[in-house]
């Protein structure tokens, strides 16, 4: 099953605004690359992946804005995923300041979130599709829609090949423990952790899930068990601090969890609670599988103590719905993300490879047998 | 800081009404013993000492409400915590059917929550002082009355022994994680584990806690977070699963929490999440201490496995303050309590002494010198 996460359709971004998941259904049109920005930095579209195909997608919207800019019996759109460009009038159109323009763009999104390196990674191939334009305009127009549709079809590819190298993990009749959301929701449609879990599904295996609620913006309740049952996956949701018991109680057979930024030595960053649950494995011996793209690779990081944390609102902790959950006068801790040391992990499930027991000798020979050039 | 958790005043049981809090802070006058039950289900009054403490006014309730039932020119009240008994006519009150109806009563009360034993302890208490009475009411009428506050004072004696046994072990300065509520607001007034930290506040040295929220009701949110920021403790409130980052960065020097039930070998019961504390004092070298009084002692049961733990409600998951957080189609696994294993201690500070390391063999030595006889 795939999800219509985010999308470039007849010159607007498209996205499943995940806020108002699982109540409601919304798709929401985005005109403005401003407009995207903040949906990412408020979750309306969050997921690793996600913000990368999505911040791709707002450089193109930004291109398509500037030349559709004031212009007389210019057509409806320019750029749509899937069909050829709109022909436009070139006359007027200085490509040198709308190169700069998406530059612009380009840093504006960087500055959403910083922890989640996809994001850097889909900027940096934007930027350099950019400037192999010059100031040639079509050449411009050519090269931007191309690398943005390149990032949103490779990663949903991508997602299809980790569902089949980690699906080999995964025997019938399983249970599975996991956290926040690493499925279609989080990147161009299929996922991670969840598209090893659907492929399974797929593959006739009987696959049963645990799914942490994930506090505070509860993505496990929310999205992965919106996202579960619509695949006709049999999935049970619990609070975050109730893993223990079920691990005590023998019943997890693996963890398996996406990956926000995976550096050199392995090490990651991935939601807040996921090196609980990889503590948990270690006191279990349950393995405890990380899902990833390249693109969440982060190779010029040595290990995992340099990689930034947001820090998100303590407001996320302290209400819930408006309804206020702790007194004024408490702070509250909220960050976003925790490292999980590479000791703790079974295996990183990439597109071209399983990396057992991963340390930096291990991803750097994948990264070279992948074609990944460390930064 | 005395919390006016629960108490019998003039003829009825008055508890702090712990839904509403930190918003509110409402004392409710309950007159009728049903009702006291529904609001220990609910957890209007909750902890484990608490509700062997509303359990005992509980039954006392029900004595007072049999004397003035139907009788002309009777005082307003008959029983008042901390106040003589108010005379009454004994003429046409059956002792033996009122003594009856008070273990019917017990009964009742027992059937409201299975976990915490000293719900147990306290209405094994009543029994006995309703069994003893024959069916002499005035004697029924004194022992009944006097064991209730027995059992209500001393609770509160206890918090305050156990809060200076346990403040030899936190040092100026130290950063204490805590879990739930294991507060004023779960006993007769001052605590277990926040009897501890109080204490050793109170004895000058500077404490900061962390208090995870405790998902699904957030006891440590809205209830540790106001009771100790009402008692100028500094107090910072976090996820429940935030709590590894803060064990991974060398944030915590101790966990202090409350228990449900301890068993002879000295695993215990407590709020669901208190396992996976215990798993990561373990793996970061962090004490793990329990702070309980005899009263949550169950040397009837030999080890944890045989613990009841209640399952509550997956509404109380899948939903909050009337907002859907996960798909009806999910399903949601909810356990109130989880079971630690003695192994995972550190210590176990009690009103008589603290038992490091337990075992069958500690606890026992211990109970003895404390004058507890195994069941």
């Amino acid at each position: 099953m795939i999800v219509r996460t985010v999308d470039y359709i007849k010159g607007k971004v498209v996205i499943l605004d995940q806020i108002l998941l699982p109540t409601e259904e919304k798709y929401v049109e985005i005109g403005y690359p401003e407009e995207l920005a903040a949906a990412i930095r408020i979750l309306r579209v969050r997921g690793a992946p996600a913000i990368g195909v999505a911040a791709a997608h707002g450089v193109l919207l930004a291109l398509e804005n500037e030349i559709l800019a004031g212009r007389k019996d210019a057509p409806d759109h320019i750029f749509d995923h899937g069909s050829d460009a709109a022909g436009f009038d070139i006359e007027g159109l200085d490509g040198a300041a709308i190169a700069a323009k998406l530059l612009e763009t380009a840093d504006m999104f960087a500055a959403t979130r910083p922890t989640a390196v996809n994001l850097f990674w889909a900027l940096e191939r934007m930027r350099k599709a950019i400037e192999r334009s010059g100031s040639d305009i079509a050449l411009l127009a050519e090269n931007v829609s191309a690398e943005a549709f390149a990032i949103h079809d490779g990663e949903l590819e991508t997602d299809h090949r980790i569902g089949e190298n980690g699906a080999v993990l995964l025997r019938d009749g399983m249970t599975v423990l996991t956290h926040c959301n690493a499925g279609g929701l989080a990147t161009a449609g299929y996922g991670t952790a969840l598209a090893v879990i659907k492929t399974a599904h797929e593959q006739g295996k009987r696959i049963s899930v645990y799914a942490c609620e994930t506090r505070p913006l509860l993505q496990g309740a929310r999205l992965t068990a919106w996202e579960l049952t619509r695949a006709g996956i049999d999935v049970t949701v619990l609070c975050d601090n109730a893993a223990a018991s079920l691990f005590a109680a023998g019943r997890i057979d693996a963890v398996m969890t996406g990956a926000d930024r995976i550096v050199t030595n392995g090490d990651l960053a991935n939601k807040i609670g996921t090196l609980g649950l990889a503590v948990l494995c270690g006191k279990y011996g349950v393995p405890m599988y990380i899902a990833a793209p390249w693109s969440t690779f982060d190779l010029s990081i040595e290990d995992g103590s340099s990689i930034p944390i947001e820090e998100r609102d303590p407001g996320e902790v302290k209400s819930f719905a408006g309804v206020k959950t702790a007194p004024d006068e408490a702070r509250a801790y909220n960050p976003a993300f925790d490292v999980t040391p590479a000791g703790f992990l079974t295996a990183i499930i990439t597109e071209t490879c399983v990396i057992e027991s991963p340390d930096a000798k291990k991803i750097s020979a994948a990264a070279g047998k992948a074609g990944i050039l460390p930064a």
